[in-house]
């Protein structure tokens, strides 16, 4: 403070205060407080919104499915048999954050699980992260909220939890670690960079509006403060993958459509096939829940964008316009990896994208994807740093992503131009019951 | 190649080819080519759409004064007295990058301006960067346009050319740098990054998708390849400032609405004094343009989330709910600085930064804001790497931008969470009349 001002604050309040819980219960109500909420600002009833099914027994909430029901600038329901940000149809943008414990401590982890998801929940529904609003009651304490999400709508945003293998090591919980959780084999080709690797956990927010996003993740960040701390984050611009039929194939940085032939929340068969841990696949309290791939997939855009485009469609086996297969005419027709050009030859070839990743090339194996571009500045050698954050969804790492993408690494000509620098692997909790916590089933 | 793929290619097709320039006539009608365009996909005509005033003589097309006009969703013209992306209203996300030019030859860098002008031009109407559609007419050439924006509306794209003063340099054009182009001083505080500072010249593109935004910068990066080549490049996901009464003001990473007293583009004689290069103020190949100032300002957002509410407010100068002054109730209050609280100290704090940054304190200064919220990622030190992309709009640096940040610099209480780390001063010139190109009062 400048000796030139004098403060009204109280001598008790410390200079440097020690990181206050966003849950500190109210002392006063001070200049710009009073439950101020995001809602009220919007029109809405403000903080006074009662969240359906909280503090109720356990149970899922009628409605609140996380199942894929499109929910556009509005609310996804944070609680359901899974957890949303899965099939939830892939919003625009994303902040991605991988955690390490600084905290060795089971029962304080399981604390601060709980914690967040109480601020989770409310900023799901457009709320702030405490019932005490965006800016506390109490001007002597920080806020309880960092605030620039004030005003902006929910986004459907979605908030999705997941544990790496190093978080069972940490806490001494060995044998709870699910054998699915494997350590990914080293693939060829990857250029790993630790600082953008791994994590003992993770948080994936997707919303609609990436400053919601951001937001979210920072106050999640915060209150961990002291039991976690940032690995490495990511943000995605824009989303490359549909998944719902109701969404338009996006395009991805080589100019691609993106995700055609992905999983789709309208197909449940084939989501609870490929998606979802059934009982029996693994520990019990991983039933309902689904693996989490990162790769930071870095594109050589600029030598891409030096190559014939019968090349580029050639090594994708679609079409750059329509996105069709080269075998077909429209988009969505389905791949012929039989079928033959004029020249008898495949018309999609041997090493192409879409083959090599089709389900018949590997004995039925599909996944989830929903990756996001990126662009993180430049190299530094006259070129942006752009690419794929991808993030795909399996019941199974270990028989899903693994051959899928050893097949890729090994044969995929698109590889020429990639650079997997960024890899991680997390098991994300089942959803979450009316007036259950993540992981919960961990830890109970 | 793979061996067991028969290439359809020509011998001729080099298996690296050189760098194809994007406006390569085309030699024949290929697969998945045809004059594809972002529009038709939209159900818009197609690549038959007429640029408004395109190829007609010297003069500014009526309407086209790029003077603010609301454009959501839609198309801001390019062509005015002004450049576009200075008054326009500040769309929701940025992609900036720095430039360097690997090329001494003049001629060379105007043959690149009136290629990137094209470019440009198509661009922001919702086009492809050529006439020669998306994937270009030939399959055996590189595709004349990425594509990744294929399908994605013009979304309010705009793009502003600016030249540094090492442009003059380089280019032995001493003579016409204008004396405003200053070398920035140190100011107290600068940690600055060579990497994320200075360039030979710089395009902002704005737009209210990023894929926009993203796709522009890397096909005009394309375009100037051998020519320039990327110095460093930043990513904005949200607006900090409005440039427009019709605005709601947006909030930055410390969660306080910034901007509330910009410049805004409903105040001409406002923007002709402070933004508005004029006659008589320097080389007349300025006239009609203005200087851009940027600054990578991170935000020690962790510090600052452990500032008490009061101690945040008194910082800024407003509340952090409703953002009034604190001499006031409602946000647009006008401040009044001499005010005094009850207990005869000044209502607003004599360090707080909307004092030390009020035209009133800098004998008039003010300056048109237009900068973007950032997360790049982490620090590799458990915190995010976050803050204010900042960027200003200034008839003169000099007698504006110097003496604001050095009030700052020297005296502002929030200097104690900020950390300038690049820097970068650009003369943005003139808006371009039908039929001209970027910075052509420059070269002729």
């Amino acid at each position: 403070m400048s000796t030139t001002r004098p403060s009204t604050r109280p001598a008790e309040a410390p200079q440097t205060p020690p990181p206050t819980p966003p849950d500190e219960p109210p002392t006063a109500s001070g200049e710009g407080g009073g439950g101020f909420s995001r809602r009220r600002l919007l029109g809405f009833a403000g903080a006074g919104v009662a969240l359906a099914g909280a503090g109720a027994g356990i149970g899922f909430a009628a409605g609140a499915s996380s199942g894929g029901e499109p929910a556009r600038d509005g609310v996804v329901p944070f609680r359901g048999r899974h957890q949303a940000g899965i099939v939830t149809p892939a919003q625009d943008r994303m902040h991605f954050v991988s955690l390490d414990l600084t905290s060795t401590d089971r029962a304080e982890v399981q604390r601060l699980f709980q914690k967040w998801t109480a601020a989770a929940e409310r900023m799901t529904a457009g709320l702030e992260t405490s019932e005490n609003g965006a800016v506390g009651l109490n001007p002597y304490s920080p806020p309880a909220d960092t605030g620039e999400a004030l005003g902006l709508p929910a986004a459907s945003l979605t908030l999705t939890l997941g544990l790496g293998a190093s978080f069972f090591a940490k806490l001494g919980m060995a044998d709870e670690r699910p054998p699915a959780l494997i350590d990914l084999p080293a693939f060829t080709g990857d250029q790993l960079d630790p600082n953008r690797s791994g994590g003992d956990l993770c948080i994936q927010a997707c919303s609609d509006d990436p400053q919601v996003g951001v937001h979210a993740i920072r106050n999640l960040v915060r209150i961990g403060f002291g039991t976690t701390a940032v690995r490495w984050s990511q943000l995605g611009f824009g989303r490359t993958s549909s998944t719902s039929t109701a969404q338009a194939t996006p395009r991805n940085l080589f100019g691609f459509k993106d995700g055609t032939n992905n999983l789709k929340a309208e197909e449940p068969q084939e989501i609870d096939q490929h998606v979802w841990v059934e009982p029996g696949d693994g520990p019990d309290w991983m039933t309902g829940g689904s693996y989490l791939v990162a790769r930071r997939i870095r594109m050589h855009i600029e030598t891409w964008d030096r190559t014939s485009l019968q090349e580029q469609e050639q090594i994708v086996g679609r079409t750059k316009g329509e996105g069709n297969p080269l075998s077909g005419q429209k988009e969505f027709d389905v791949a012929n990896l039989a079928a033959q050009g004029a020249d008898g030859t495949p018309a999609i070839p041997v090493d192409a994208h879409i083959r090599l990743a089709a389900a018949e090339s590997l004995n039925g194996v599909k996944i989830l994807r929903r990756g996001y571009n990126f662009v993180d500045g430049s190299d530094g050698s006259g070129h942006l740093d752009a690419g794929l954050f991808f993030v795909a969804f399996v019941r199974n790492p270990e028989t899903q992503f693994v051959p899928m993408q050893r097949a890729l690494a090994n044969k995929d000509k698109m590889m020429e131009y990639l650079e997997h620098n960024g890899s991680a692997l997390f098991a994300c909790p089942p959803g979450l019951a009316d007036g259950g916590y993540w992981a919960q089933s961990l830890f109970t």
